[in-house]
């Protein structure tokens, strides 16, 4: 972890995921957005988590975590509750994927805290949840943080408002392909992203699965690959890992140039490329520093343009 | 276009197409295989026509191919017979479309015939036709020519036999992701690749639309995006149109080493970002090599890596 990098916060999910994919089924496996992010941003920086489980969490589940100094005080427990739990199917190209069930079950109402030591950190992520939970979270930072937020189709189509004013106080939104569609309403990817930012964030960050991302930071553009030869098994929480390897970058960042900016999307590509390869967070609980510099290095040799 | 470049030959269909985007329906305009590759390889170099039509087809839709210099005498003209009708809507996302009529015509029992002087190339692609066909070609090929393929589910199903064969006997296949999965029966799209390499060709290249496209030559890999602001109008002809440039690059390459290979896709995605803006070959018949310079340009810049 670097020396002067800037501390992470991220507030979302802790979960339990029920997975099926053309290989396997997992049942009730650790999960949710801010394991996912925390289990890769660890690898980076200083990670404040801000979530709530329910009294059938075991806390054993993130030792991981807190032995990489994640602080895990912001993940409030309610005893009598039962943690959230998503169940999924991931069809035969693994990039394409149905929701079985989403039981809220603690989420439905969670009033989000920050610890008070975490609330001036300089890189925070907003996982996707709730966009008025986004808002409280936003309400109790201090300073002048880099924000970055995701969302998706429910929120999108639910609380449109709401997302509205989250869009207009953050910094960038990393979303999928096909959200990032639907929330600009055209079909031209990059139209959408052009219309995105004049939502609000200068920065926005589409991830596409197999097929990389694209990241446009004001009038610059880049395009990375997905790290060709994971091994998929699971693509949950690859989106979460991403947005982890990309804000740990940005902490250790001295400047949020586009150099800055298309480093963190390779760090978060070559995260994300990790995580995929066992169901839950495992890969990057095994995961060090070394392979992800392996991988960032591997994706540039993937995406080395010959001389034009 | 580069005076000591090889010469190219394509064989595969000149047609009429009635097509439905998103944006504008078109009736019955130039399309085919044969002419979207040849509206893209004559930018390079001396290109060959091997094709059929039926006495409807008006050859002066053909003039700005002859006016580039493109050998025409190996289409064949039926006079009592009707020229190939694709019928297609692409829809709303513009990466997937359904076909509602592939209407064969003179294609039904077409005898291809290389002209004499055209047998020696040094750079030839068998377009999406019938396998069978696509081995009529190679049969009357002199010499020891660079050959790229191209085919469909159709032919994966239909004829798998032939396709065999004629995997047995080409150098390259240029296939989309979705074939590419079906042909070796895998999701996994690098695994799909080495699976299809193990069948003949030591080169294959995935084009995934407005992804990009994957390169395997033997053990190495590359990762191009698209042109991220192409003005998507009707992809129709966008994968010929990559094949025209990408033998066109390759066909003024010293070497067919990882640098060209990387070049020829570069210039392949280059010329597909073109072709895509506008219904039909329209925009390939105004483009010059300097707009395909500029768009490789920009490409690099896209996929441009920070320091890792």
């Amino acid at each position: 972890m670097a020396e002067d990098a800037a501390d992470v916060l991220v507030a979302g999910t802790v979960a339990y995921d029920t997975v099926e994919t053309p290989f396997e089924d997992v049942q009730k496996a650790l999960g949710g957005s801010a394991t996912y992010f925390a289990s890769a941003a660890s690898l980076f920086t200083t990670t404040h988590v801000v979530s709530v489980v329910g009294g059938d969490f075991e806390m054993g589940e993130l030792t991981f975590l807190r032995d990489r100094g994640v602080d895990l005080s912001g993940i409030e427990v309610i005893e009598d509750g039962e943690t959230f739990h998503w169940s999924g199917e991931y069809h035969y190209d693994m990039n394409t994927r149905t929701t079985h069930a989403t039981d809220l079950n603690v989420l439905e109402g969670f009033d989000p805290h920050i610890p008070e030591d975490a609330r001036d950190v300089d890189q925070v992520f907003l996982a996707n949840v709730d966009p008025e939970l986004q808002l409280e979270i936003l309400d109790q930072l201090e300073g002048d943080p880099f924000v970055a937020a995701d969302t998706m189709n429910f929120w999108i189509e639910g609380k449109p408002e709401a997302l509205k004013d989250v869009l207009a106080r953050v910094d960038a939104l990393l979303i999928n392909d096909e959200e990032a569609r639907e929330m600009a309403d055209t079909p031209h990817l990059t139209e959408a992203m052009r219309r995105i930012q004049g939502l609000g964030p200068d920065v926005v960050v589409v991830k596409k699965g197999e097929h990389g991302c694209v990241l446009a930071n004001g009038q610059d553009w880049f395009s990375a690959p997905a790290f060709l030869h994971a091994d998929v098994n699971d693509p949950t929480g690859a989106g979460d890992a991403f947005a982890g390897g990309f804000l740990g970058t940005l902490a250790a960042a001295d400047e949020m140039d586009d150099d800055a900016l298309r480093k963190a999307a390779v760090y978060g590509t070559a995260s994300a490329s990790i995580v995929i390869e066992d169901f839950g967070p495992a890969q990057l609980e095994n995961a060090d520093r070394s392979l992800i510099e392996k991988r960032a290095k591997r994706l540039a040799s993937f995406a080395q343009f010959p001389e034009i």
